[in-house]
């Protein structure tokens, strides 16, 4: 069980970052009417408002590189709880940006899951 | 309702790393036979089993210093989700560990919570 709990979140944290690198605008797809968003402390509830913030956020082209994936069942059944940490990095920046993430995930049917919660921060240090 | 859910978050935040730093044997009483804690990659689920991790990390003294807490309410009734950044400093060390922390808290009788998923990760980059 817990192998499939981690094949499960890795396959979500795959999906998630190859479309906000590749096809921001299709992350919409993953957030439903209840999801919320805090984005480095902007709090953000909706499909239309997620999907703006993330589709305004002030660079085009972004690589996202995953460092950790920490994946536990949640009480809800059929949930699970994802932790990530990772680098962003943007075209012609030097440096990169280090992140931390994490995801509520809904089941939703034939294996589907939604973004119920989603907390994004910058790790500064 | 998004002020008491930051309320609650905070409380909740402050008691755990103050638990932590003064009489870490306490936090037992914030978990449940459920509960699952990822520390650093490794899974431990159970009471016992948590405390005993948490009372043998390689360090006696400590002082955790929180840059950001972000609660958000969860899918399980009354519950919520608490992502939290800061800084952990031990004795002689010139350096602090830069760490993230999810929990998310699960009600129980009258106003109390405990912790049914915990990941904890220390930053690094």
């Amino acid at each position: 069980m817990e192998e499939l709990i981690d094949l499960v979140g890795k396959a979500f944290v795959d999906h998630y970052y190859h479309l906000f690198d590749n096809d921001r605008p299709a992350l919409s797809s993953l957030y439903q009417p209840s999801s919320m968003l805090t984005f480095e402390g902007q709090k953000i509830q909706s499909i239309e408002d997620i999907t703006a913030k993330l589709n305004q956020l002030p660079f085009d082209q972004c690589l996202h590189v995953i460092s950790t994936i920490d994946s536990q069942p949640s009480s809800f059944t059929g949930g699970i709880v994802v932790f990530v940490s990772g680098s962003l990095q943007l075209p012609g920046e030097e440096h990169h940006l280090w992140f931390s993430q994490m995801f509520h995930l809904i089941p939703l049917l034939e294996g589907h899951f939604f973004v119920q919660n989603d907390i994004f921060r910058l790790n500064y240090g």
